[in-house]
Formats: structure tokens, C-alpha cells, sequence
């Protein structure tokens, strides 16, 4: 039989969706654009953070690791052990230029930049 | 070191979102709505597939376990083992009735009805 891989708590992507990014002091880093899936284990692999720019424009996407945005019930958001001029340097594209997810190498270097291994 | 469970093909849930779902036969079931999410773990437990209605009204949604999608690119969208008559007999809920995702007997039925075990 398949497999459902349910075993805690669940939420739809549509409240992921919008929800506030914090670093571990309460500065807002931005919010959840979109989630990053892999298509095989169904794994949630990244979630897209946006930040910056009006409405739309000039917008910033950091792909973050899921593992690890810590969800934090009196923040009502996430927590990233970051600090904003960390983020300066962080793995990022232009709206309208998505990195290709098929490139591993780029990958390689959102682990390295969060410390994060392959499972 | 936290993991990022990533091993396969990524894709982002704003394309998964809108895609057909098809049965066997090839005639539409519907298209995906939203996914359903294992804060815990980050695995899409389930994809909220919704059909019928007008321009959102009277819409019916059902909850299908991620793992009995199969994606077919020839088809380019989800292929799934059920006839259109089972699908009338498949929990569902209607627009704005969502089920409470924390009710574990919710998702007994779920298993249930599509064969599949709690991983």
C-alpha cells in the first residue's frame, strides 16, 4: 500500500503562503511566497522567501532550507536563526528569474550558505 | 546538521497548484487546489483537489494522499486510479467547510477510502 506521510501537525500551503519570517531578535526578514517540492519523496526541500520591493517590483526571493524555519506560536511566524546582514550574502534571485531546480550545484550551495546536509 | 530533503526533481507549489488531475481513462477529475502539509516533517501529506462549481462557487473539494498522484507529462498533470463514480463516494468537503485538520479520524477515513497507510 502507499504511504501517507502524516504523523504531526498539518497545514495547508495556502497559510504557509503569506506567513512572516523573523530572525531570533523579532526583525521581520520577509514573508513565504512559495514552497519548493520534491516531486519523488514529497518532501517540502524549500520554502521562497520574498522580501523587499512594492508591490510586486524589485521584490528579493531567498530559497531557505525547510528544515530550518522554526515556526514560533507567539510570533504567529517563523524563526530563522539569521541576521539581516546574513542575508546580504545569502543564495537570492529577481522576481522573474527563478534559479533551474534542476541545478544541482546550486543546491550545493544553499546547503553550504545554511549548513544543511542531503538526506 | 539540520537535512534538506531534497533527492529528486523540485518543483514549486505554484505550479503544482492548478494542475488537472485525470483518472486512468484520461477524463478530468478536477485540478489541484491546495496542499496539505506535515508541519513536522515538511511532507505534502495531502493535495486538496477541487471540482465542479463556477468561478469558485459550489465548488467540492477533495483531499487525495500525495502519494497516489502519479504525474504523466504526456498528459502534463496528475493521473490518479479512481473512476469518476468513486470520486462521488470520496470525503470531500465544500468551499468554506474545511475539515480540522487535527482530527485524526478525519484522516482514519482518508486511509480508508484510498488504501493507503499511516507512514
Amino acid at each position: 500500500m502507499e504511504p501517507v506521510q502524516s504523523t504531526g501537525i498539518l497545514i495547508s500551503s495556502a497559510n504557509v503562503e503569506g506567513t512572516t519570517v523573523y530572525n531570533r531578535t523579532g526583525d521581520t526578514l520577509g514573508s513565504i511566497h512559495e514552497l519548493i517540492i520534491d516531486k519523488t519523496s514529497g518532501h517540502v526541500a524549500y520554502a521562497i522567501m520574498s522580501f523587499g520591493g512594492f508591490l510586486g517590483m524589485g521584490n528579493q526571493y531567498h530559497p531557505l532550507p525547510w528544515s530550518v524555519l522554526k515556526y514560533d506560536t507567539n510570533m504567529g511566524g517563523y524563526v530563522v536563526n539569521l541576521e539581516k546582514e546574513q542575508l546580504e550574502g545569502a543564495p537570492a534571485f529577481d522576481a522573474g528569474a527563478e534559479p533551474d531546480w534542476r541545478d544541482r550545484s546550486y543546491e550545493s550551495k544553499l546547503r553550504d550558505f545554511y549548513g544543511v546536509v542531503a538526506s
